[in-house]
């Protein structure tokens, strides 16, 4: 994606922050600065020869990975000092996503390092800038996969921030800012982030099993909603691990007729318990039979390569088959099995953060949380392991008083 | 797609043609006879011992492969006997599809011999059934790809009987009636089909020149009309063959921005002809760059296998690259392509009967033909081995007198 990006967008995302910091000043009523002077003063404190940056920036001791073949290990780092719309969250506990995995291995070839992974990020507001409008101290908050974009495109303006039309999508770890830092994810003690990309946490559900909503949640959430998952809908959900479970809980909420596949006689108990009307067998002969033709959508949630030709002959005339499990090696799309019966094979990423707070909202309402194992630093290379095994029901959670 | 078919088809149909049968004799208010005598009268001439089917048919004379290897051979055959709602056509011009080829040949593994191929078909009325509304002796008249379908299923409802939902699709060649026939296409002198597959053509085309419209045509024009292609979206075409010059005279017709992407250098002329505003040439260094993003919908009109994701970047957030080229091996779609902007890849086949009417009326509104070549009977494998080449500007068109 990066080979995609206008080779203008650093000089015009420069001219939009001189736009905004300008738009500032003259609205708070201050003497215009000059800009270029501004933007210095951003970072030096004038009066005094130490740069500002080594005085007040906010102190983090996480879990780092130092290379794409080292565990993660003990790492000193900082955040930015928050600036009038940032937010300083002191993380309370931050859910395990295999992306976490993938990235801190350089396994989607695009690792920076260090890294400190993790965005499922649930805490505690501990100070907000003088022109944060959302949050006060002492609130809960959280923070998803994303903490800022450009913001100026039609995918930004539409609330898809995650397909930011000019690829400035700011992710939480393994990013840089406008500024050009890298971004430190949840394995750490603390986070600073923009108001707009903080999310509001309804406060009768437990906190830690919010953690896992912030991806596995709107990565489920976003497609059933996008693809009219309701009453009279037949949805499928492939595959049941720390996405399908969330997949499964959305989808009987909304209403929707939902049907589990699944490898694992040992799964069908939980589907059911989960939320899936019907449980069908994919190791069984003839497993499909029953269902050509008769779905309205299949969310696919298998990050581990498989056909996914069969379940296409499942869909009815003009229906969807979404993977958001993304698996490594290319999917195999035979094209007949598209052009009969015009279906599509398409994908979805997170959601936006307006979606996001819809789906936090929807949770609160109605009660949903993720079904989560806690479980602590020291323990982080276990975890790890069973995540790629799938041996998790169905979300570890960090709790991070672990690292205080 | 013949294993996806419910157990229970045949039964149903039989009891759907039943309740057809006994609905038409009542509504024609003659006495009503018990049902399965009349299916048995349908047959069978009770008052001579000859049964009818051996004395009315309508003898044919035309071009068949009787096996995967041998080339196409003259061969006389039947049609059946024009029933009440029957149009007999005798046909004048029959284009020829790359379908035509993969099908004789076995390409697609699912061949009935005798097989005479062709449904680009043009031709007279010679005779309609006394129900016939649409047709008089002496129109012109067309066949396309289907001469039948269930019709009672929600797709054949909806007018898209090329997916109906019971697989029931009978088609015009290398496929069998509700009776059990081997239907038989237009690489001969006549057919015969239930008016309700038979299309009425404008009269102020080139009627060889209209026969390719029958596939090519409504291949490409519906797609281009189901995702919206118009004024103000821009409309990527993939490969300049008989789908893609017709895929472009349609963009263009909608009055959509209609780019064209070809790996020869010497179609560039040719493509602006047929209604490109901008041609692509993918052989070049870093030919997508300038396009990454833009894209409302593509068009995939390439049969030969190729990577379809470097098109993918170049789609717009939510936007859809569908194929009608058909390749032998499957697609292969990398996750990140289509998760990232939440692109679809799909397919799509001909169109319903009502929207090929649609077609033929539109290209009389604004004369758009196929360009054609002429060819005949013996020179068919000549023709034959240009379309695997490639090498026809761009569709090459069997006049019937050739065998008369």
């Amino acid at each position: 994606m990066q080979d995609a990006q206008p080779k203008d967008l650093p000089h015009r995302l420069y001219k939009q922050y001189r736009f905004q910091l300008s738009a500032t000043t003259s609205s708070l009523n201050i003497p215009k600065l000059d800009v270029d002077t501004a933007v210095s003063a951003a970072n030096f404190d004038l009066a005094h020869p130490i740069p500002r940056r080594f005085t007040q920036m906010i102190k983090t001791h996480g879990y780092a990975a130092q290379s794409a073949t080292t565990p993660l290990a003990l790492f000193d780092y900082e955040h930015r000092e928050p600036g009038p719309k940032d937010v300083h969250i002191e993380i309370d506990f931050c859910g395990i996503c295999h992306s976490d995995i993938h990235q801190a291995r350089n396994e989607w070839g695009n690792a920076i390092y260090p890294m400190v992974p993790g965005h499922e990020i649930l805490g505690t507001v501990k100070q907000v800038g003088a022109e944060v409008t959302k949050f006060k101290v002492g609130d809960l908050a959280a923070i998803g996969c994303m903490v800022d974009s450009c913001r100026i495109c039609a995918s930004c303006k539409a609330g898809e921030e995650q397909y930011c039309d000019n690829h400035a999508t700011v992710f939480t770890y393994n990013s840089k800012d406008k500024q050009g830092n890298l971004t430190f994810g949840g394995y750490g003690t603390n986070i600073v982030a923009d108001e707009s990309f903080v999310l509001k946490v309804p406060t009768n559900l437990d906190p830690a099993a919010v953690a896992p909503l912030l991806c596995a949640g709107i990565t489920t959430y976003s497609p059933l909603k996008h693809w009219n998952a309701g009453p009279g809908k037949k949805i499928g959900v492939v595959g049941l691990g720390g996405l399908g479970h969330m997949a499964l809980k959305f989808s009987h909420a909304f209403g929707a007729h939902t049907v589990m596949f699944t490898t694992s006689p040992g799964k069908i108990e939980d589907a059911k318990k989960l939320g899936a009307d019907e449980v069908v067998l994919t190791k069984e002969p003839n497993w499909h039979a029953a269902h050509a033709g008769t779905f309205d959508f299949i969310l696919d949630c298998v990050s581990a390569d498989h056909d996914i030709n069969p379940y296409l002959a499942l869909l009815k005339r003009d229906a969807v088959y979404c993977t958001v499990g993304v698996p490594e090696t290319p999917i195999s799309v035979h094209a007949f099995s598209v052009v009969a019966g015009r279906k599509s094979v398409t994908g979805s990423a997170i959601g936006g953060i307006k979606e996001t707070q819809e789906m936090l909202d929807f949770c609160g309402k109605h009660n949903i949380v993720s079904d989560i194992e806690m479980t602590s630093f020291d323990k982080l290379d276990e975890a790890w392991t069973r995540v790629i095994k799938g041996d998790v029901k169905y979300r570890f959670v960090l709790d991070l008083k672990s690292l205080k």
